[in-house]
């Protein structure tokens, strides 16, 4: 049995930290590590991917849409086209980072609203996998299951790893709650703890979302870890092989 | 007898139209293509390097200082660390749209306030040309001869085509007259067209700097290069293994 | 007989130019001067200003969404909160330059996405026009009549000036034909000058807006306005106390 | 016996957080609030501005150069011109915030690389002070005495503020004790609060810096605003008429 953990990294800026990079470290498997649109810089960049490569974390590219003020999470009206231009710059600068550090960029998860909007917009969520898939051909997609993203991801033959969340509660067909409703977002560890061991076994998740905003996230975040390899769980990136597009 | 034709392309922003893109790409043989920094973005990037493809004209990328208020024109006191961090950011990315669009980063060549810098600078040279190196050792450095930053590609093994300026002036040991004195810029159009004739035989230059900022530098970059060609030049990109450092 | 006809002034950026708007001085009452959001910079806006002072033009502030890669033409989801501190930072830096320039500042135009979204969001709309009114009681609104700005103005005692499209066809009932739809944009300039005319003739709008983005849009306001002084009009900015919202 | 303590606050940005903001408003009695251009966005201007009318602290302008990325801590080689475009466009930025909140401003500090280039510039002390002076006369300046700045604001009379630093040594004739050298910055607390006892007591400074980066620095702030009480000073903003330039 085995399951991928995955954090936002990355996303300091300048005189800014953001985080707890330095713990997650330790508990992530893959590491989706902001390119400079919504949050990172070049420096952030260079060092985030070094410290994946020395401490075996899968390197993944997580672009935003330009909005740095809003950390990229207001949805911003872009054409498909202009999705699929961001991808090709952000997901490019960072894959530099990784060939300079002797890495290799294994994978990609958009950030917040730019996440959302490829979820439910159909042509945004085509563009944005032919512009991955021009990069390499090679590289995973992280996002929703039964979104517009993996049937993109399907059509054009890109790996897709579908993501789930431990602390939001699920509907019976698997659907998010929403947060518009109470009880959307579990609010207990323990609570957390339960679901993300829950997703895990269900086996419609490859790779489950983990926080790192605060000490307490990053806490609860090694929780999440160390219960799940005590239940046997292996924690692990996912390769292109085990992903169901490609199969 | 062979030259290569240079020239800063793509530095277009959002809705704002810079020089005389379509008309220099019938004159060039090497695009210097603004990464994002001082000029240029996902869009112009994109457009840039799919007509460097169909016109068979060199990729090249063309990184500033962050700077776009001042187009890179103004220096900033950057690290070593810093300016290498730059690089690996906008090479990466232009690398991206390289790769997407079926084609290869051919070379690199710093912009304004940059290569300035990069000129009299030898620590901040030598890290910009180990990142340069660290993304791809065939990457040729375009810049002036003579500088820290030619010294850095000799010491580190990368690809250097000496840079001459048609526009400008040269003193009998082959620096550049500074342009506070007198006579510093050429102003006629036939001075220009010679300079470039003169420049081209001399053997020391492996590439002409041409400008297309305004109708009238496009126009007189179509000069240079129709007389170079009447004067039995082939105009053409160079290759790693023409250049000095490589020898 | 009066009319204000009114342009968008100060598009540029750094060292990109944009728009006619040494020819549009001759022609308008009231500039909008882009604030450095979606368009303009601090050397622009002192100079458009000062160019206001000089020509007895109305100085307008024209504040966008943070988006100049969109030229702030892209809808961005902001709060009304949001919204109303990107009016008090924009509109209080051009009073900066208006005040350094001996002018003052008469009207407040939102920009591109901007508009709209305060044209048919009333809790946006409000929290501008209380933004507007915390800086100066006296300024002016320009914006669509039968907006949620125009009721948003009325509500809170803001002058407002209802602007109209020369270059837009309308409804009977008053309302602009969707850009959709066949017969929109008025392309002949004859009927664009007709229209304004007609606009300016029915007392339904205190102001109208013309057009610089080419030599041809500037020369088409140059007409306008000819025509319609020689129809009797008075092209002067409109007055707080001429307004509706403050009768 | 009076003296000012001064802190930086308002230098979070978007979802950023910077500082003990909350911590100083307790202990400072004037504000240097970031305009947006190395640090600040509107929204925490506002909040920042708010409150300082609310607890009673001045409200000043904290102008930098524009560079987010390197915290205006890195010199740019600006114009004297662009220097005072810069001052226009960000202190009348924060004007429109105090007008708002019902406020009034009541100085400028230049910040980082900003400050150091003013201090030892003339014509660009000379543009900063003439900008300052045309949005509003009674403004005042903060700054090193001895400086370029302070030689311009006496020149163009505008009042000024001599600056002390609480944490660095001095040299005999008031110079401060250059970086580079041992013991330049003091490093323990008792020293800290030693020497902003005897900077206050020399009459030679109106206002002493204090920072609030870390919680070490907001309460090493507090303990120097406690025992300067204790020693009888009264902590408060000093005035146009007490300063020396328009004596």
């Amino acid at each position: 049995m085995k399951i991928d953990l995955n954090a936002d990294l990355g996303e300091g800026f300048g005189a800014y930290e953001y985080g707890e990079d330095e713990r997650l470290f330790d508990v992530v498997s893959s590491a989706n590590i902001a390119c400079g649109f919504h949050a990172g810089d070049p420096h952030t960049m260079r060092a985030t991917v070094e410290a994946c490569v020395s401490r075996g974390v899968a390197i993944g590219a997580h672009p935003g849409v330009p909005d740095r003020l809003g950390f990229g999470r207001r949805e911003l009206a872009i054409s498909p086209r202009e999705a699929a231009d961001f991808i090709l710059y952000q997901v490019g600068a960072l894959s530099g980072f990784a060939r300079a550090a002797g890495g290799r960029l294994r994978h990609v998860k958009l950030h917040g609203a730019f996440y959302h909007m490829a979820s439910k917009d159909a042509n945004l969520a085509e563009e944005v996998v032919q512009a991955v898939r021009s990069l390499d051909p090679g590289l995973l997609l992280y996002g929703l299951p039964g979104s517009c993203l993996e049937a993109a991801a399907a059509k054009f033959g890109i790996g897709y790893a579908a993501e789930g969340f431990t602390d939001r509660a699920y509907l019976p067909d698997g659907q998010l709650v929403s947060r518009r409703l109470p009880g959307a977002v579990l609010e207990r560890s323990e609570d957390v703890v339960r679901q993300a061991l829950a997703l895990a076994g269900q086996g419609r998740f490859q790779t489950l979302c983990v926080h790192g905003d605060t000490p307490q996230a990053a806490e609860l975040a090694r929780q999440i870890a160390e219960k799940l390899q005590q239940e046997g769980f292996e924690i692990a990136a996912p390769h292109a092989n085990e992903t169901k597009s490609v199969e």
